[in-house]
């Protein structure tokens, strides 16, 4: 769907796997460190791997349906006889890209409730998902407007870095900065998605946007990584919090006794992942 | 051979070893994990890449043949002197591709059948042989029309994407999900070369595709897509066969243990192969 | 700002950095590699990190507010409502650059200061800063006279370059190599920066370069190359100055035992470090 | 020297390495396997190193010394002051190129000779000096006519490829598939510039290239394939012959033994060297 509510979907489906992960990530390797506390949680991570996978495949699912039956969509039709056309054709690309999603998603439920599958395939299936956002995105940006052309550049950038961070997560698993950087890169793309709608489908009373001012494309490239540094903040934020809520609620360890361990435990933990 | 024969020859040659190999990897990988059934069938294993090796070969010297043998091949003529210029370089082309596939396969055969060569070796000339198919046709699509530039564009996408994909099995030697990806990579490969077959030279009653028009650009993207998630699917039915034959014919392990035993397997796994 | 003084100050602030690494490195790895001096000196080069992460942040402040309050910039004033344009870009832009190595000093101070967060977080960001300076770089140079477009490509060469060795190190932590090849390309990038200046902006008297001319552009892409030369110079002196002080400071070791030590220390180091 | 000497010089300096490597990797790999050979030899390959690095740096002063004072070289004067240009441009870009080949040779014999470098430098540095040579030739061949350009993006492709294997080799040192790698890049990129020297200056009496026919690309394009698979074909002689007298000169253990030994053994290597 080329209007704002197309954007706007995604872009909260980003959001909110990006803000959930902020959370996430922190409490699981907080948690990790203080190892009196890692015992009775390791199997609640584990049904929230399957909850996640369920969460991603149900977006999915939803995305591909809204693409399809919105009232302008093509619903199921592909081929436009009269005409001798394709039909709809960015609405099946972005149904496409959906169904990627959803296949990802269904393999981690696969992986994370049963033992037949390796472990490290849904690093794998999220990373191709992702790359084949990207790579979907990259073709079908082409002839498009300037500054149309270059939101979409910029978005390109964040799903080929995602997809990248997760590969490189397939032999580094549970490296926490690597889980932060993927993070990071969600929220952006998620709250790019928005802005991208605003940009493009102006609110009713704003004013367009010129597309070919090249004022705006730099204006555009700055404000991208003003959205990074945004997500940045969040997640400190984040990190911040479930820092303090971990440290009050679990006064087990002293302090003192951590500051020690900090090298060995990193060295162990990363043992214990790679 | 620019007709559909000469893109139906290489893509059965992927197909083939794509398909069998969504066979075999997964079979080794489940046999491995019950440690009991892995003894016996190591040699066997170990046979099987001789026997690949063979094959490999014998599908490089066959298409070398048709190539330069089909009736109107070069029949190893390389120079015109008469009109003084190059002699059928298309064909000459594609039969340097399986010659590359060929070494791949002799040294396949050497490094499996002696213990003279570095094991790695075998991963180090596949990837440089896919490396040169992929560089060979990234040069030789230069200034075609739009449709048929497009087609062998995705296709170099995949073939880089295979090359990279066993250029890292040279370090992470065993790894089931870089063997599964390799796996995908090659179906899709495949079934490509048969796609751009049906698209460029349309069997007899069919109608022509418009070399121009952007819509089929796009479609052809998204299709390409299709393929691949199509590869993921005959993937996923596969393993799922595997796993339920290993688990009903080598009724040894109960699967409570190999609950327990998964993620200390995995790493003990990873640390035999790394 | 777009004169000399605006690449001055960037250049003199990765010049500082760059020579100061090229102090600090060889330093930490020579005194680690002689044990006994090691275990003083571990505190030591821990607060270094510290007061390197207020430098850092430090440095950035200044930028930012150069940026914005010297006499033509844009006194954070980013939208002209009369003109109906954005108000000096260049300026905000720039900005933007500094903004990302404050944040990269913010946390490096905090992961060095406290043990919440993973201590490989410090690197990421650093990383992701450089990043930024040469994606705005990338973006920023499009459509200038052909010269200052080249001059600033090259920068971006050395940008990136640091950004890809700054993430390796995400993985590989403390490895000397990465370390010094990380302070080469900082010292390249800081007489860049100067060199930049002096082209675009000759000092009162000197003659303009030819912006169109092949040939300057073929010297300057050379005289890069001396740059890089030059930095490794300098840090092939500064080496030999602190090799021959922890040798002559901390005659404790006799070289003898050094030399058969050799490998198996390099060993143990990098499973230290890895 | 733009010229057929030009090339054949660089090419000859490149061969002779190249076949020099594929003798030395391949029996130093082999007499490792057999521990008891390997005892005896370790100096004797660490003054091959020196060795090597001396013959480096001497190749790198020829090539510098050759291209500054050849009849119609710069003999140091980079600037022409009558004519306001720069002077001799080609010259002194090869000579830049061979002198990060010398610093190359001189860090390569301090890193052998001395304790005081880390080990992985010597890779660093030869990385680098293959990087700054694809560098230089990738800005230095812009505008030139079709074949010429052709004929150096290739070299460029072999020359980035070895950078990128070098720099792997930081890591992975010591690994004999890379080195392998290596050494067939560096063959042909060797027996590359003598090819280039006879399509762009043919030899007194042969016929000119057509700079802009398309066949000529194409053809330009598998030959350097063949090119590789030659240079395959010499590694893989060299290695039979090497493993031969490896096998009959140093028959102290069964081949029956080795053979059990294969896969433990490899660990053990790959365990000492990463």
């Amino acid at each position: 769907m080329a209007n704002f509510k197309g954007h706007a979907l995604p872009g909260s489906f980003f959001l909110i796997f990006g803000l959930w992960w902020s959370v996430k990530y922190p409490l699981k390797y907080l948690c990790r460190r203080k190892k009196n506390a890692s015992i009775g949680s390791k199997a609640g991570f584990h049904r929230l791997e399957i909850a996640e996978g369920i969460a991603k495949a149900s977006f999915a699912l939803i995305g591909m349906i809204a693409e399809q039956f919105v009232p302008d969509g093509p619903h199921l039709k592909l081929y436009n006889y009269e005409e001798k056309q394709w039909d709809h054709l960015m609405n099946w690309q972005h149904a496409t890209m959906y169904l990627f999603y959803g296949i990802s998603g269904l393999v981690d439920i696969v992986v994370h409730s049963t033992n037949v599958l390796p472990v490290a395939l849904d690093r794998l299936m999220l990373s191709i998902a992702v790359f084949v956002e990207g790579f979907l995105f990259y073709f079908h940006i082409h002839g498009r407007p300037m500054l149309d052309y270059h939101v979409h550049q910029l978005l390109v950038v964040a799903v080929f870095g995602g997809a990248a961070c997760i590969f490189l997560e397939v032999f580094f698993r549970g490296v926490i900065v690597l889980e932060m950087f993927r993070t990071s890169l969600c929220i952006l793309q998620g709250s790019w998605f928005w802005q991208i709608g605003f940009v493009l489908y102006p609110p009713s009373g704003g004013p367009e946007w010129n597309q070919t001012d090249h004022n705006n494309i730099m204006f555009i490239t700055m404000c991208y990584c003003w959205h990074y540094a945004f997500a940045l903040l969040i997640m400190g934020l984040n990190y911040t919090v479930i820092s303090w809520i971990v440290r009050t609620k679990l006064k087990q360890t002293p302090s003192m006794e951590i500051g020690l361990l900090k090298t060995s435990e990193r060295d162990q933990e990363s043992e214990d992942e790679i």
